[in-house]
């Protein structure tokens, strides 16, 4: 296996670097004082630090199950499978479809693509456009395939929001053909105007639908779920038996109590997309003031906006950006063939003003040299 | 991949089930207002609930280095990986090494087992004594696969402490021959006497030393590493990296603040050891009284006293148990073949005082009917 060049930049950062680079949350909209809270009451109640079950606590797996509930997606805590993180939730799905072939946006998130690897699974890309992909091509692929993997909301890098057509067009196939759709969705709950009804919600039983708390809460409590049919999260937790026994108890009875109250977590929610549409309109007009040349599409909710830098090569231009301690990620990290791209992934959740400021200038400046 | 009947006894455990069936801590050891205070502070600083680096926090690998460098066996950060519980610290090596053959102890740890299996990984098993495994017969096996997975100090489920003479065997016959041990250490700080040196010392650069929090200090947190050669981490670390990005943050951050007193630790473990040591004597003296016919080694440490009733098939024997909420492991489980046994692993260390006369009494009684 070969380390991401992703990792690399990650791990060039210090303390003076400005980056665009991970998909990393604000920290300054951590809740942390709930948090805190929460975490104290963890330890009052001494079972709370004993051995738990694989498939992730009962209160918790029954508040996550309410989530899909409100938004009228019928739900049990038995569909639910927590995870350590969505990451690990996609690598025990990958495990579950081993040798299998598996359709993949194109450009598509690296760390999916190297659990597919990993769990030698074929990829059959397909175009993303902004849309969403082309869902008669969609059609034609699954016929054979019957699996796909898809980031319908605010998609990691490219930012794209799948039409409401588009997302009933792919469940129809799904009905037609059977088989499963692997729905990742840890952007979804960070929309600026309305959140869409999920893939999932059409075709119950033949879809994963991945959540996590990592974008809306904290990564460091690596806590995300899988929504499937009952039947398939009992063949997943073995997998997740034996993986890891159980994640982080202590991660999970902070949630559960944190979650107690449930109005803290919806006026979070409320401010956290409030202060990442700030966010991204200031990281846009900052683009369009520094960087005029670069093409790119609003986002409409995530953390990324995706675009190309016409007639550069964005994989030369990070690495000398990289020794002026300003980072992004090149467009050419997200496909499978690593051709060279014009295509650039910024993050807009992380950074301040004046690091964008600064970082999209530095950028211009090194783009200058290298015409 | 079956459901394993450890499992299904786990699970049929409620409140009023006397259990000496899984490898519980005693809950009322737990140093909850140390772990307490630790958490609190944790979320002082936004940072740590932010992403962290994959391969564990610098400040925690470093104190884990140095429980090492106090024994003399130099280790540097470096050459620690943190993965989330011992177990998936198993399964990232197992997948390093897929498809290959390895030898283990039996009756061996059923964890492994599975993860063993998922990893397509060939098992040899050679008898385990309350010595430890026989050396000649090792040295033989190990010329041809060059892998072995062991755990010399206070076996699950066997309680066997292997003597300083074998381990020495062990280690020379991999310096002999190349390849690697790992060794599975999540008991090695609960002896009763004193710490037995490790394999992986001996061979530092051949070992894969195993370690964990959930036996000395919560399960909970779901915090282990492995310790090996520099080079050989980086490879586990995309691996780790792959299958859930990092392990709990809040876990590392807590274990991190908690150990910069170092004197709590020791002292934590210094009453622990002492504990469960008159836990043991107050279980195997009530095993005298109330199950003479069970034939046993006193444990020097660890959590189990493994032993036979001469002439009882355990799997039934557990199975009416069950139905009196009385739960044991019966010897079985432990070995690839599924042979009938007479043996059973007792955990000493959950249960209370009461428990123990009555659940052994209970046993004794259900014996009796089978006769």
């Amino acid at each position: 296996m070969k380390r991401s060049f992703i990792r690399e930049i990650l791990e060039s950062i210090d303390n003076e670097t400005i980056s665009f680079a991970g998909g990393l949350p604000d920290e300054n909209l951590f809740p942390i004082q709930d948090l805190q809270k929460a975490a104290s009451k963890v330890f009052e109640n001494p079972k709370n630090l004993q051995y738990a079950i694989s498939n992730g606590i009962v209160p918790l797996r029954e508040k996550i199950a309410n989530f899909y509930n409100k938004e009228r997606f019928f739900t049990k805590p038995e569909n639910i499978l927590v995870t350590t993180g969505s990451q690990q939730g996609l690598f025990i799905i990958a495990k579950y479809f081993q040798n299998k072939q598996i359709i993949i946006e194109e450009p598509s998130y690296l760390g999916a693509v190297n659990i597919f690897k990993m769990n030698n699974l074929g990829m059959q890309p397909i175009y993303l456009d902004h849309g969403g992909i082309d869902t008669q091509k969609f059609d034609e692929v699954y016929q054979k395939i019957k699996l796909a993997y898809l980031i319908p909301d605010f998609q990691n890098p490219k930012g794209s929001l799948y039409s409401d057509s588009k997302r009933k067009d792919i469940a129809n196939s799904v009905l037609k053909y059977g088989g499963y759709i692997i729905e990742d969705a840890p952007y979804s709950e960070l929309y600026f105007d309305q959140k869409s009804q999920s893939i999932s919600s059409y075709i119950p039983d033949n879809s994963f639908h991945l959540g996590s708390f990592s974008k809306t809460l904290s990564p460091s409590l690596r806590i995300g779920w899988i929504r499937a049919n009952e039947e398939i999260i009992k063949q997943l937790t073995m997998i997740k038996e034996t993986i890891d026994l159980h994640s982080s108890g202590i991660s999970q009875y902070i949630l559960d109590i944190y979650l107690d109250d449930n109005s803290l977590f919806e006026n979070h929610l409320d401010q956290l997309r409030k202060a990442y549409k700030e966010k991204m309109e200031m990281f846009t007009s900052a683009l369009k003031q520094e960087l005029q040349e670069f093409d790119f599409v609003m986002p409409k909710g995530g953390m990324f906006v995706f675009g190309s830098l016409k007639g550069f090569d964005t994989m030369e231009l990070v690495r000398k950006c990289m020794k002026e301690k300003v980072v992004f990620v090149p467009g050419n990290q997200f496909f499978l063939d690593g051709r060279i791209s014009d295509e650039i992934r910024f993050n807009y959740t992380y950074s301040t003003k004046e690091q964008v400021s600064k970082g999209l200038r530095t950028i211009a400046d090194i783009s200058r040299t290298l015409k």
